[in-house]
């Protein structure tokens, strides 16, 4: 199957006699009204055009809520004054075809985009929140306190606010354009979405005429310091990070990894970007431990410490493959598609060593200027094991890669002390 | 249905001529043998005992890893060093029948527990894992440079690392427990769980024989600070904080709500209750936004802010049920099984002023003695309207609940500055 849009149809808003049907989705299509609603409704089966439903895994939650009887299974979400505070988009990457295939560029503005199928009666829900927040942040009332960033009312406050817009995305997959990231056909992907996952929604195997899967996985979130419609303007400035969640580092700051460290340090960048003009971005995506999850991430952390020889650089990737299967799984395939619908087509200054976000970002058509590592003071003693064997494995830094003998002397904490 | 434990069945390593079949799960009952193991595997599908799989909503990355060809769909983990670092039980809290319905209190140690099994050519992953951490929290250096918190080496180092035993945790779902939990019958949970969902495991509703179900929703994470086995001697004092997701405060700072100071709080308050002799335990959920997502909770604060009277008090549950439908997406019934697990029969310190956590884990039949709530200078000033919300809503405070007009003259920030 081909990821290029197919011709236009027409919205058909009652497909059945007797009764509205399911409003087809025209992917990549220019316009809302071309494209049709994803509509992953409940409580009006008869509407929906997507395998899956809303809220990726909290659909679970709201499951449990109805058969509490704390939930009504018929409410609709009353959206009144839930529109995006700032307006993103649309730009022409939203109908480049293949451009994006993992969320729905017009999820924040169905209110407008599809007010004409809300009032026919369509249960249509935004995919995308975008809000307004006051971010504060300890390392960054440090780095004010110790001089590296200054206040100036209008992206940092004296009290060392930063002042975000930032947005909520979930998760809205076209499985053409996903099998075509991962190089199979839509056929395999279907059979082995299901099969894989023990099972879930047949519909993947079955309604091969459902195009959209709203897979229930956790999403992501930006954070863009400065005005948004500049992201779109390849002549400002861009500071990006896209970071993909550790809970143990992020909020506990485990010092295993340079998880924490380098999410704040990117903070400080972007900030420090938008202060001379630019515009920074962060993207935090839902993928905890490499997207293996925090169960299998501490079986390998336990493998690692116990090893013959201790915890050792050049030991790293095979001991998560060991356990896992693989080194990683967070396929930063899809990622790019977050950077697509904010316009962007330049990042000046991306604050990463990883080769593949650098090459997903590049592969898809994005320039690259500088690349930003973390600077040595951040690390943790302890996580040196985990750059030292990135850094030999092809990731960016900007000094020599260590050799096999430093590999073996990059040694971390074992588990007793 | 009954949540009492069946009669014990034999396990029947056979069931199938001419080839290995699934084993019985027996829930509740007191020994591994008795019990038999959870077996998710997709790579052996007679062997499956279970709907869904493991890793929760991660399974669907490792489709994706397969689909893109860099996972053999054979793969069985090695379980090799990745035993826990600490025993944790068996307690008599694992087989008191209904006590635990939402994880499998064996399933830290199944290469013990399951050893024959394992052997026998079963797939039996852990559910549970176990591993020691230094966690390094800005917050708490400050603390300790204030004099609030003292180095000593054991529980807190001169660095201000805190060293914990931590444990990741999948859901696993026994649903006749499960159902009872909620007070609705089995069938009406499985049939809401399968058509709430859009059609997820359609097995809910035709496999009334498979009991168990891996729901593909984020798991928990339990810091303990001091001996583990302490948890479970009421003689010890335990300071405790169960703690839902919010990515926003908890990684970023937002500052609309209290999570991340509420939590930052708890962590002192277990680091100086473990230096007193005492045990200290955060236990992280993953329920974003009331377990409602972020998306919501965004479409929500757009909803509070740009409301005629601003964002007061007063109206603070009310806009996230016209969004939600419900207030609290949450459900705190399920939460006190981890305690549980882990043997807690007294918590001492509780740092929280939800009501529903205090209700679900006092009903639960865990005692709780003093309740600590976040020191008012740790607020931040737009969280106000959240606290004085939940205090007049029954939340717990030391002092008086603000009366009708406090709350409409409780005001937070408008979007635009």
């Amino acid at each position: 199957m081909s990821v290029e849009a197919p011709a236009p149809r027409h919205i058909r808003l009652t497909s059945h006699a007797g009764g509205y049907g399911a409003l087809p989705i025209q992917w990549g299509a220019a316009t809302p009204a071309e494209r049709g609603p994803v509509v992953g409704t409940t409580t009006q089966r008869s509407h929906r055009n997507v395998i899956g439903t809303h809220s990726g895994s909290y659909s679970v939650y709201r499951a449990l809520a109805v058969a509490a009887g704390a939930l009504s299974r018929q409410h609709k979400a009353d959206l009144t004054n839930t529109a995006p505070t700032d307006e993103i988009g649309p730009y022409p990457q939203w109908s480049d075809p293949g451009r994006i295939v993992s969320l729905d560029p017009w999820g924040a503005v169905v209110s407008q985009a599809f007010a004409a199928e809300l009032a026919a009666g369509y249960d249509i829900r935004p995919t995308i929140a975008v809000t307004k927040a006051h971010v504060v942040l300890p390392e960054v009332i440090d780095a004010l306190q110790k001089g590296r960033l200054r206040a100036d009312g209008r992206i940092l406050t004296e009290g060392g606010a930063a002042m975000v817009t930032k947005a909520a995305i979930e998760p809205v997959w076209w499985l053409p354009g996903v099998a075509d990231r991962f190089g199979c056909t839509e056929a395999d992907l279907r059979r082995v979405l299901f099969e894989e996952t023990g099972g879930m929604y047949p519909e993947l195997v079955t309604r091969s005429d459902l195009e959209v899967f709203l897979p229930p996985i956790g999403g992501q979130t930006v954070y863009i310091f400065g005005n948004p419609r500049d992201l779109a303007n390849p002549d400002v400035e861009l500071t990006a990070r896209v970071h993909d969640e550790c809970n143990g580092s992020d909020v506990f700051g485990s010092d295993i990894c340079t998880c924490r460290p380098y999410l704040t340090h990117a903070i400080e960048e972007c900030i420090q970007g938008a202060q001379r003009g630019g515009v920074g971005l962060v993207s935090y995506s839902r993928k905890e431990g490499r997207a293996l999850g925090e169960v299998t991430k501490f079986l390998v952390y336990n493998a690692r410490k116990r090893q013959a020889g201790g915890d050792t650089a050049d030991q790293y990737f095979a001991r998560t493959e060991c356990v896992a299967g693989v080194q990683d799984m967070r396929f930063q395939e899809l990622m790019p598609d977050v950077l697509h619908w904010l316009g962007v087509r330049r990042i000046h200054r991306l604050v990463s060593m990883s080769n593949m976000k650098y090459d997903a970002i590049a592969g898809s058509g994005i320039e690259i200027g500088r690349r930003v590592n973390i600077p040595d003071e951040l690390i943790p003693a302890d996580a040196r094991v985990e750059m030292n064997a990135k850094m030999a494995a092809g990731y960016f830094s900007p000094g020599p890669a260590p050799d096999a003998s430093e590999l073996k002397n990059t040694r971390g904490r074992r588990l007793e002390p």
